[in-house]
């Protein structure tokens, strides 16, 4: 079974209008509300494919009670606690092939529930083979967050993927996850040095095993990827696609929670995983997996050893 | 005693961004929410000017709460009868001095839903002085709405004021306001006649009047206004104001109710009205009203006998 983690969990509306203009009123005709936040998207691109998994993470207010009556439709497993402060929404506008999003702050979390949430953590993943923490904590979580979830996952016997930058990837480091996978702007970021080519971007991967990840990815968007795996480095590259990015990072840390799960070998791992994520970009909605296309896509992904 | 109606209320949310972009991501920083809708709007400047008001409307879903917390948080009494539709939010983002607006629809009104509020209406303007219908009808409410709620507050001895366009003013018109109050837009599109000049806005103006008004003001923005009330015709020409004209229509709409209530002859009430208009342009949140800016506009207001 697979753990998903959302501390940040959103509401995230979509408008539909006809063109954007800035400065004038627009009419909406077509509003729609998905519970989101990357965690969530991970657990329900898992869900879609088809493996057992649960959702867990902090909801509060209005909002959070309309995240989890989305979470219910979509009969996805999930136990959000309850947080005094309000949950997140997000607003995309969407006009002709213009996406245009605005991310509101998360609620403040209390250090009290945040300590509750923490000690509820071990229990929650008990019968986890993999937990995938991702995405930015709300203000009030420490940053040492992820760090402490890694290692109660670790304790639990699960193998544990974190998809975070700066501050909070290197506090979960630390705790030594099985698997990292930032950006390459994430990756420069956290690591402060610039990763804008090939041997950069292995670079960064090989000081992020080095720091205490089991394996590290820098994902490089349409140039494919490159990992440092025991000891081993895979440079993947996959066709060109074209259409909307939004959510092809979760549904890449969702191929790679699923192949840790199975106990696939690297190369095809990150070839999976990267067959989603390029899947994912040629459909239009977050968490939604066609897995024809994504099959497709599969047969044209190339993985080289380095 | 003055009873504000707004049956399509809103929970009005602006964020805050240093620059709108379309086709990018903008993170928020700034997000306030407050009730919203014309009614409520009308009922917030009202309270500010210290006139005993009422709001009553229709509010529904998680936004409904939204909108009744900060009624309640305002110190405005209201009685919202709740609706199993969601209320509608608007969304404004506010860059540099430009405000981009995005309004959702209405929720749908069940048909036995509005004939409960029609029914407890009566009883809802019994101590009513003067009752303000403002505002769009959401779906599933009557186009005949505001016909019925004009004869129900003059059967209970109210002045009724009644800011709407199209078939919303032609029911009304045909229950006998004592006041309606198009802008020039909306008395061209209600008539199906141009209303561009002075002359024209007088003759859209005797055409309300002569339909079933007992006063018909057109406004004209920083044209001023003009206005046909029992026989008489005014023009109403304000000084120059520079600002957002967001809840300008509101502000004059509490102004004439105010008027009414007070029992001031046509061209006081005018004038008075006008100048919390203008007032509204120069003050930065919908509902505010700053006294010493409203009597320094008002001494510049100048009103005609045609």
């Amino acid at each position: 079974m697979i753990v998903a983690v959302c501390l940040n969990a959103a509401l995230d509306v979509t408008y539909h209008v006809t063109a954007l203009r800035p400065g004038h009123t627009h009419r909406v005709n077509d509003v729609h509300a998905h519970a989101g936040g990357k965690g969530t998207n991970v657990a329900r691109v898992l869900h879609r494919l088809g493996e057992p998994v649960r959702l867990v993470g902090l909801a509060g207010g209005a909002t959070g009670m309309g995240i989890e009556a989305d979470l219910a439709a979509a009969e996805l497993g999930f136990a959000m606690m309850t947080i005094a402060g309000e949950s997140r929404r997000t607003v995309t506008v969407v006009a002709d092939d213009d996406a245009t999003l605005f991310s509101e702050p998360g609620p403040t979390v209390q250090l009290e529930e945040w300590r509750r949430f923490s000690a509820d953590f071990a229990s929650a993943v008990e019968a986890a083979d993999v937990v995938v923490l991702s995405g930015s904590l709300p203000p009030g979580v420490p940053t040492e967050a992820y760090g402490e979830l890694t290692s109660a996952a670790r304790s639990a016997g699960a193998k544990v993927i974190v998809d975070a930058a700066g501050p909070s990837l290197h506090a979960a480091l630390a705790a030594r996850p099985d698997v990292v996978a930032p950006n390459a702007a994430e990756a420069s970021a956290t690591l402060d040095r610039p990763v804008q080519t090939e041997p950069h971007a292995l670079e960064a991967a090989e000081q992020l095993a080095a720091l205490g990840a089991g394996a590290a990815i820098v994902t490089r968007g349409r140039d494919g990827l490159v990992a440092a795996a025991d000891g081993r480095h895979f440079v993947v590259r996959t066709p060109p696609v074209s259409g909307n990015a939004t959510g092809a990072g979760d549904a890449f840390s969702a191929g790679l929670a699923r192949g840790l799960a199975a106990g696939s070998s690297w190369p095809d791992l990150l070839a999976d995983a990267a067959a989603l994520a390029a899947g994912a970009v040629r459909t239009a909605h977050a968490g939604a997996v066609d897995p024809v296309i994504v099959a497709d896509i599969r047969a044209h992904i190339v993985v080289e050893e380095a």
